[in-house]
């Protein structure tokens, strides 16, 4: 078994509304900032998993990431696997 | 002027307690995955912003995280910007 570090980005889908990037990018218009477009505000979820393969921590985490820490109806996910040495 | 885009990672402080990713662990335990550890969970969002050059944008981003996007006394941030054509 060998343990993998994982990176997963969890996004809105495009055609979801943000309310809280909208909440975020009307603060930084009255902070000044009013050079800034288009906010969205995602997850990034930092994990450890062992696994006999690369390709099994994948699709684990593709499992995962349907089941629990994305909502696929609204939200698209990708993630990056690397081996821990 | 030129329009960047941005991706800004927020992560907790190492020495900080994360009860949400404990939360996942407990969870995704629960499902049946348990070789699964050290579940952090942070935010991601991103951004377009225009400015005159790329080290101007990331100055920016810098005050912005420390301003708004982040907590810099439990949060750590690192964010990538590339130049959109």
């Amino acid at each position: 078994m060998t343990t993998f570090q994982a990176k997963i980005y969890v996004t809105l889908r495009p055609s979801v509304l943000d309310p809280a990037g909208t909440a975020v990018r009307s603060g930084l218009e009255h902070m000044g900032y009013d050079n800034v477009d288009q906010v969205r505000i995602g997850k990034y979820v930092e994990l450890s998993l062992s696994a006999e393969s690369e390709a099994a921590a994948a699709e684990q985490l593709d499992r995962m990431c349907d089941q629990l820490l994305a909502n696929p109806v609204i939200e698209n996910y990708r993630f990056e696997i690397s081996a821990t040495h």
